[in-house]
């Protein structure tokens, strides 16, 4: 009976409570100033924005109500990556595709529409949530520094001489942002994860923080490389495969990358989005 | 900017991370079949119960609401005792006695305006509420067997027959029940560990996991004295101040009560409202 945003809210909770998930603030970690209770504040503060997609106000709205409520804790940045997939999902699961208006399923195709369907309103919302939390993001290329989302608002003009979607912008960040290869692909790693949460045995929370090795091994971790570089997220990935191989405790692993801050957040982003299409399509908590 | 609703969801969510909590679950100990994630989802479930209680609507129907929400889940009953103390508070935020419709703060006075301002329908409510969950009680006295809220919507001939408001309910439970006593009393020990949490520093959920301890020392918790009998539930009480008194691990003190299925839930659900009230007036996270 839950709703898809309430669904969207329980799948955030069971991300963070998923432990161990190797340099993230799990049920049993935490950093100094990013602890477990601000991340339950985000997603309470989230749950606004998430209704507002749910019901069709347009999704760089939503997300920028989201994030708004999101920040009202201590810990600053705590959800903005997994806010930013399950806003165009939610908005999926009620999306009125002309050539899937009958199928109520929320689908890749269902969701590479919202993303495609964005405006350069949209584009404007979400540089404006930049303004509510400090989000640590690369440097823009050369070309792009009118567009550095760092700018916030005032990046807002070149957004509209532009003419550019939120489709747009994230087609200019898919090399160094894995949430902007989800939003230009229908979200493949997104729904290979609902697929693995699905298939595999146990409570809701082991199978995330199974998952999430299996995804941190599969590809490197844009977030760290942002923060640490290529060599280190390749490195990260390469232990996480030790993991997953049995060769290397994954205990030991998020005791050590909690200790260097090494925090693959992109990867635990995948996690809640795959949780969030998986409670969708039924899976029981 | 949380609403009332959203910080009833907080409480309920800083509650259940606080450890350790001795005998309850929490983020740190869980039973086989009643786990952390059975939580989450039973706060999510019962987010719109919550925002009907903020509404206006009747407090026996938002209260059944959040129960049906809450009962969604494979734990079974999480979160009916503080949410029993929960929707009363909730909609004394937005209550309008006469005598302190100028006043915008939750005080005893207006949360024991709302418990005196129930009616026959919010007992009948109350009643279907048992419905949806099973809740450990206690017989009722002989004389009270028609009444007994294990019958569920069965006993409603007989509240409607009594015209027995939900105020005249928790009058008949306040020798066995300490939900019912907060109800009856303008919910004392609801506001004085608000104001507990208020005075102590450090991180909220540690703020809490104390209070319980002081909590638990204070009074026998009603919720044992159900399930395991009054001797030990005064043994627990005693073994609390001991922990206080720093001659016991809490943390031993919670494995062994876990171990032996002991469960203090009524103070668990004090705590909760306790930490409503205490965001209400102002409390960071």
């Amino acid at each position: 009976m839950r709703t898809p945003a309430e669904n969207a809210q329980l799948a955030l909770l069971c991300e963070v409570t998923a432990t161990p998930k190797p340099g993230n603030v799990d049920r049993a970690r935490e950093y100094p100033d990013l602890r477990f209770e601000h991340f339950m504040a985000g997603v309470v503060g989230a749950s606004e924005g998430l209704r507002m997609a749910a019901a069709g106000d347009p999704i760089g709205r939503a997300f920028e109500r989201a994030i708004e409520g999101m920040a009202d804790q201590r810990g600053g940045n705590t959800q903005f990556g997994a806010l930013l997939l399950l806003v165009p999902l939610v908005r999926a699961t009620s999306d009125e595709d002309e050539s899937s208006a009958s199928s109520e399923e929320l689908t890749p195709k269902r969701a590479a529409h919202v993303a495609a369907a964005t405006t350069v309103a949209d584009a404007t919302a979400f540089y404006r949530a930049f303004e509510h939390v400090d989000v640590a993001v690369d440097d823009p290329p050369t070309d792009m520094e009118a567009l550095d989302v760092r700018r916030g608002a005032d990046a807002v003009p070149a957004i509209e001489a532009r003419e550019l979607t939120l489709y747009d912008v994230f087609e200019r960040s898919v090399d160094r942002d894995g949430v902007a290869r989800e939003w230009v692909s229908g979200f493949p790693r997104t729904f290979a994860a609902a697929d693995r949460i699905a298939a595999l045995d146990g409570p809701v929370p082991d199978r995330a923080a199974r998952v999430f090795l299996e995804l941190l091994a599969d590809e490197p971790d844009t977030f760290v490389v942002t923060n640490h570089g290529e060599a280190t997220a390749r490195e990260v990935s390469a232990d996480a495969q030790v993991a997953l191989d049995g060769d290397l405790d994954p205990d030991a692993l998020a005791d050590d990358l909690v200790e260097r801050g090494i925090n693959p957040g992109t990867t635990a982003d995948l996690v809640a989005a795959g949780l969030f299409v998986a409670l969708e399509r039924g899976l029981d908590v």
